[in-house]
């Protein structure tokens, strides 16, 4: 039941197949007046397209946005914006052989068992080729966010067996674009750039996770009981393909925890009110309390491997699979602005519900 | 902006503070013509209720459910079923002297900086008690998904440093309920009590995991990009007060694998295709294959404590908290009938979506 | 599909059936911080009850608001308003010989063929019972809207073939409440009487037409393309039983005019821009421009009349129906608090909705 | 609010301005596994296209769909619809001297006063240009419609002074399309034409009423309470420009009449039960009976005229308007494939939400 639209105020509605004309999206809700910079919001897709260096996959897209509504002399006008990309490099014919078949771990049978039909070139809906939608849309929300003092930056803590230990506050955001997998964390990277390549020679695929931070959200932004932001968060980030687990501040950790360590003291401030730790991740109640915001969220490993493998077609007989096409040993470095985007989206949405909240 | 609604076509709105008259909901959206059986629901928000032993809260409240409207003659009419549970034993006077204070880790402080007002007698809205009717509309969904042979077992694997370790196929369900505190692992459980007894004494509180599974969801359930299966459960889940953490499936762990560990096999079996493994948790793309659905929830330790705890009021003023009131060591066992009432409101919402997924 | 609500952000959810235990609602998305008189409310509830005068329906509901949360200490929480009203004099019996009769006109047989099951009590929730949830709600919507200067008013411009011609510019709206049947053109008014009462002899009934204006709306409120202010204005005024027709400003009129006549020509004003005729009724584009809103909402005669009717019965099978029971000669009277509830709840809504339109 | 949006399972976001570079929209949730004749839908498109005849807007655009996602090998993939019509003659010089005027009745003054900016050229957002996404989606309804037997025909039957008084069931609606009106009372039609000839020599404009039947609706379609089927049936036409009332079966003239006059009494035929008048328009309680869904749309004159005008320009200065521009004497032969559309739109959506009535 349209399930293709994310946001209630600030409202993205995204379409296209991988191996369609285009993929695409109609964002809705935004606030008129706003300047907005086109050659950012490229910046941002060019950060999550293929072929950025040699560990990301060798499909090469150009990734070119087109707007096609809402903006006006460089200002939104609070219209739907419109915008496509176009799919120029999809090679249908790698998948010409996966007509009938089910790859493992894709969503190829689940989708033929939903709709009784599916596109299979790139695994056409499924693919993540949407998310280009995700981030040309969160570029948007980020022009916004930012007009708010607000600041959105994800990053890749984990590869596979590989992570940092490092507290995202002793970290230099600006080395995460510096490196090819996004982890500022410069002893790290080299050992996850060691197993990526490692990987890669085995024709097998890495999981990693990802941190983000939000920084700047008011006190007060978020709505109750169903609508928690955290809530939304979660939902956010689940939907991105491939991602298993989400968890808020102390996350799973808190589990383990007692009452007496995980508890946010208040105290008072030069600034106001703030806690002494922030175990709740910037949320209680569901509502912010203006300190950080800060979730992970973990990613499997990329379905499609090099190795031969067993599965079956859809008249149930089982199939040998050889390993074709262009992949990515890991997708986590790419699924960064995927991450932020849907973060940014959720903020921004968040913003302009809390409007009504006290008049 | 109207934050207090679940679910799309199955559509819960709940409403009331912890100290008010009544805490309710209309679940509108429920198909008609099923039978309804009240005694049923009536046990399920049993599970729930406080002072069901000594391990939890003290506060006695009969919770009796009132139905106001939807159902005739012992079945559904298709129209909103209203309900109401009466709040009889608030001990409002317990809270006169937090009316100026915000306790750490509780939402006093973001509900005024969000509201400019807030009903400070037993956190008001924010209050777990709102999972009342929660657990109301989940029992109603339960009814709805027996008809179609689809089945929710919740409990507790964790509770502080103390996990059970056992695959929950090893273990018998009809052994939660015989356990206090909804572990089924008799070992684990004892150790689990023990450590419960040790921290009261000590007038802290603990957190935990809750593990979830659904069975008897049929193949090609769910919604894709941005309203896929497990993206709601995760909202359902991460909704719950408490709540910092979600995993569907491998989870966090899957963050560790190769491609070649953690794809799920397809096979033809006698009942069709299914997979080998099932490190996707049921669902792939975001739409459900036919296998278990399984998932991880956890859960901070309760932020109320005996302890004397440092924070300020709403001036800014540093004061000290002296633990009152009645509260639970753990929520994690009174958790587990609200996680089965999330998870099965969502799939039965989803089950309702899906009818026109294709005609 | 969950139709029992309205509204976006501020958004009332309705239930219960005619002679069930009671009608109630839930207010959701209410902006806290608002002073809430509940004298007014109950006042506002008393306009629609039975029994106000000889002629309006016998039915004795005392119909006594009870507010079951969001308000504490006389102030709105932001938090969901729950409230109920309970049916007392509901005498079922009366509708024993319906439960397996269609009755013209009536939703009887549309509630079977959806639901396949129905509540034939009074209606059951297809009655105009459940319009006193919309009236408290209206109420509410009503009380925000003052804060803003806006002010809803509506009244009775035709019963049958009687009709005022009067411009609502030339009346005094004071006179409205101070006439039983709301009509505040005291000579068109003792036409209606005397109508109402001869029909009321022959065992008949009587249809009508309300006429109703909101006034200090601010120019720019509404929403593009499909959710115009005007739009969405039709939708909560036909979603009013027995409602046939609406038309704003000029309405069915337009249709035979020329532009040069229609155009409403802009002018400036001390008070800003302003338009020298009203055609548009205050909308164009589906946004407000400042001037008065006005539409007009035509109502069919009641279907239950006192005549005998020949109808059919679930089998298929030719019954005499007798008219019995307690009802109305004409609606519209009454109905005119639920035209002004309906049109407070929209207005009341789009001013929150328009929160977001530039920041 | 993202006004931008139709229909709850069915929906369609439309976007895009009329001298931008696009309008287009995405149609989401429609049904999988449904052949789509795009020669059908590009022949519905070409009943709304300007300069089909003289008496029409001699804009020339070609208004060719480019269907961009959600259809594979000539089937709906119940994947989102993306689809855009390039604007191509839009000759936005035309508009320069209007940057800053507000020409009467139209949506200028409104727009700017909403989003505090605003495209002047061809009306922007505000054009019924984007009408174009509205006759695109229809058209896949009607596909739809038309596997369940369900066929929607709309006709002119006033312009001006000018109306036809025969019933809709002695008409041939072959007769419409071949009518350059749309109107297939011939006698009338002659009437009608002079009357636009007439109009067009004096640079006037003209308003009228399209009539519109919907056939072989099953009974048991609709939602209760705020969305009854006539409800959204109001909201749909409603939010089409220019429309100004809408009235369903006996409409306006249902308030002179009396009930023993008004009643559809039930009979039962070979084919079931139905009612031997219908002034009902097919529709009791919200909820469709199984008879001919009948209603009227009254449009008003053309703002734009060729006559001087007086108005105002953004700082409140009185400006003399001249008539520019090509532009229809009236839009109402026009608006024809427009009301079906939204009528189409609006059963399509309700008939997927009737599926979960009852199980």
């Amino acid at each position: 039941m349209a399930g293709n639209s994310f946001g209630k105020i600030l409202r993205l509605t995204s379409f296209g197949e991988s191996h369609g004309a285009v993929v695409g999206g109609v964002l809705d809700g935004f606030p008129a007046g706003i300047e907005i910079d086109i050659n950012f919001i490229q910046a941002e897709l060019d950060k999550r397209k293929p072929a950025q260096s040699e560990f990301v996959s060798q499909r090469s897209e150009t990734d070119k946005i087109e707007i096609l509504s809402g903006i006006f002399k460089g200002k939104s006008l609070g219209t739907p914006i419109g915008f496509i990309i176009r799919n120029k490099d999809s090679q249908s014919k790698d998948y010409d052989h996966l007509e009938q078949v089910y790859r493992p771990s894709h969503a190829d049978y689940t989708y033929e068992m939903k709709y009784g039909i599916r596109d299979h070139r790139g695994g056409g809906r499924s693919s993540a080729r949407e998310t280009v939608s995700r981030v040309v849309a969160g570029a948007f929300a980020k022009i916004f966010l930012k007009t708010k003092g607000i600041d959105v930056n994800a990053y890749v803590v984990r590869i596979g067996n590989v992570s940092t230990q490092r507290d995202y506050r002793d970290l230099d955001f600006n080395d995460i674009e510096k490196s090819p997998i996004r982890c500022p964390d410069a002893k790290v990277e080299n050992k996850m750039l060691e197993l990526i390549k490692k990987t890669a020679t085995e024709g097998d695929s890495l999981g990693g996770t990802i941190f983000c931070v939000i920084k700047g959200v008011p006190a007060g932004l978020g709505e109750p009981v169903f609508d928690k932001l955290n809530a939304e968060l979660a939902k956010a980030v689940m939907s991105i393909n491939a991602v298993k687990g989400f968890e808020i501040g102390s996350g799973f950790s808190s589990a383990k925890m007692k009452g007496s360590e995980h508890n946010d003291i208040f105290e008072s401030t030069e600034d106001g009110i703030s806690t002494k730790t922030n175990n709740s991740g910037g949320i209680q109640g569901g509502i912010s309390n203006g300190e950080d915001i800060y979730f992970r969220a973990a990613f499997k490993p990329v379905a499609t491997i090099m190795k031969d493998q067993k599965t079956v077609d859809n008249k149930g007989i089982t199939v040998n699979l050889k390993g074709k096409g262009r992949h990515d040993v890991t997708v986590v470095p790419r699924a960064v602005p995927i991450v932020e985007a849907m973060a940014a989206l959720t903020i921004a949405d968040y913003l302009l519900q809390n409007l009504s909240s006290k008049l």
